[in-house]
């Protein structure tokens, strides 16, 4: 069998492995810049959008490019709010997927999110309207956290909390789980978390999502696509370990032989590193900020460890600079909201999936089929076929 | 908002939109020479291979990385039989998916293929062993047809009749769509168009399965998300077409003043031109072949207005090198086997699926995660948030 999989970008021409760097596509959504800490949806930072705007004016900015007035704030609310109920048939479809052994909520939405977008009669977008792709958009993205909710409920033998259309966003996922009204502050929490996760540059899932888009499937395709690709644990998929991590240190005198001892042994360190950002990430610099806010055992433990990984990782592993990254204080922040670990992976869908949905609509307004290429490195053809 | 998505491949440094030859990754699977009009199966031609082997000899050589002998073929169907039987909880389901309003057959097969993996708890391969994901490969493959025919027949309100054991692959399938077994010569024919159909270089669903698999996510994910990018008109949506536009036609006096006037509106005429193949479409050569000898009205319908239509356009389309493809024969084969035009692309789909999962066990055997880069070329940031 021949060797391959391997070798990319070594010989000349071929793109590098993972296609790292390699410009894809023109987009105005947004961009990341690694080595400045920086990273803005459309024309602003995206922490100080955080610090001074709702999840639903940013959810604007995306799908309309620009940030709502009050009244277009207002209309906006009432179109999301109209998209958030469930019929009674589906619940018996989620209800059939949720009692289903064994379980996984990831798996679980991706199924739910393909039979919706059946459900609701979504096409092709070469046989549609602008408009008619928009609303299957904000449909898929208003709609995403309600079955998030539901599938979690109906799996622990609870009937659905329908969702109060009088609710924000982030305040109406909290709800929707527990069945009453969240404090201010962790509705705030939940609320920085989920913008601060919407979108970030050309990753995995949102690739996928527009490689599938490209192809003229309906946009519900290219969104059940992107949540199998975030539910891969080198993606989306590890928030929780984090946790698990802390729950091992056990206390702060413990962290710095824990880690090194770890280091010793080869292991990652969840929630520590990453590709783009070689500095601070700036996301898990706010959400460490919600964390002081919010207090609690967890986060106090977290912040308390956090600056001590960060020493032994500098003195293990000199010039990688592994900080905390979005992982290791989104998990925090999610917990504190009281969400259990093994939603940590839906949560961060249920904010990115208005990333999934912007990236779909710029997709097809100058869409071209994506089509690669591939280097073929086995035995020389045409060998000849032998006799069966 | 800004322009965008349009201008990709104009600036220095960036891929080619749509990535047209960019090489993404080394492969011992198989490649196409558009211009020798030449495609193959790891070392073998893969019209060669066609016209001397079973699929499941084809099947064999790409998931083992060579053809097998008697005994191994022996081996290897019982193991595609024993994958092959739905479990009645499963059949449920699918009776549910059946059952909604509206119906899309590629999308119900999305969902399906979706909870299949749940149900048969398909984890992310990071967590399994090679052979527990070559196991999970294989039940994919062999079981997708069995889905494509039972999901059929719940539709048309018939309980689905359960697979033979005895029956090769494309025997299989035709057996149970109708209850009956098929004549040799539709089993041969199908076998033809099936096995022509497994693998075609980096297609979008191709690459689609080989991106989310990147993440380590479960072959479930990456399978679901291929079938995505196959609903897309663009790319696996269209082959129905061709028998429609053979309906309106109507009779071979037609064809040339239909495809003048075809043209002479700018439309694009179905199952003729290849982005790849410039001369002639070996797929397409292969099964008119079959077409010839399967007979009946369409296909000799087919055949008698192919040449008028490559005239045609050689004419008003010169330097474009327009013949017909592998969408042409393609559903001319598939109708003369009696499979329904509805299900063109789910059967495209149960043949194309054993190329997916090829392409995702070769992708994880020397991994990197699928990221690549977007080009912001919108308002410049930041810009100082407004208040809300």
């Amino acid at each position: 069998m021949p060797a391959s999989g391997q070798a990319v970008g070594n010989g000349s021409g071929d793109a590098p492995a993972g296609l790292e760097g390699v410009v894809v596509a023109h987009t105005g959504i947004g961009d990341v810049r690694g080595l400045e800490g920086f990273y803005h949806y459309r024309q602003y930072d995206a922490i100080e959008l955080n610090r001074r705007r709702s999840l639903e004016d940013v959810w604007h900015l995306l799908f309309r490019g620009h940030l709502p007035d009050q009244a277009e704030l207002a209309e906006f609310r009432r179109e999301i709010a109209g998209h958030r109920e469930l019929p009674d048939d589906l619940i018996a479809f989620l209800e059939m997927i949720a009692r289903t052994e064994p379980y996984d909520p990831m798996t679980a939405l991706r199924t739910a999110i393909s039979f919706v977008a059946q459900r609701s009669g979504f096409r092709s977008w070469l046989d549609i309207t602008p408009d008619e792709l928009y609303d299957n958009a904000l449909q898929l993205s208003a709609q995403t956290p309600v079955l998030i909710a539901a599938l979690h409920r109906l799996r622990a033998g609870h009937r659905p909390v329908r969702p109060d259309p009088e609710l924000p966003a982030a305040a109406n996922f909290l709800y929707m789980f527990s069945g009453e009204k969240p404090d201010d502050q962790r509705a705030w929490a939940l609320e920085r978390y989920l913008i601060a996760t919407i979108d970030h540059g050309f990753n995995n899932s949102t690739f996928t999502a527009r490689v599938i888009a490209s192809t003229g499937a309906d946009i519900g395709a290219a969104v059940t696509g992107a949540i199998g690709a975030l539910s891969g644990p080198l993606h989306g998929g590890a928030p929780a370990r984090v946790l698990e991590m802390l729950d091992d240190i056990g206390s702060p005198d413990k962290a710095e032989p824990w880690v090194r001892a770890a280091v010793g042994r080869g292991e990652r360190i969840m929630g520590f590193g990453h590709r783009v950002y070689k500095g601070k990430d700036p996301r898990s610099e706010l959400l460490r900020e919600v964390a002081e806010t919010m207090g609690g055992p967890t986060a106090d433990f977290a912040i308390a460890v956090e600056d001590t990984i960060v020493r032994v990782l500098g003195e293990e592993k000199p010039g990688r600079h592994l900080n905390a990254n979005v992982e290791f204080y989104g998990g925090v922040v999610m917990d504190a909201c009281g969400i259990s670990r093994q939603e940590f992976t839906p949560t961060f869908a249920s904010s990115r999936v208005i990333g999934w949905c912007t990236h779909v609509l710029e997709q097809v307004s100058g869409n071209r089929l994506i089509r690669p290429a591939a280097r073929y490195d086995g035995q020389a053809p045409p060998q000849p076929v032998p006799a069966a």
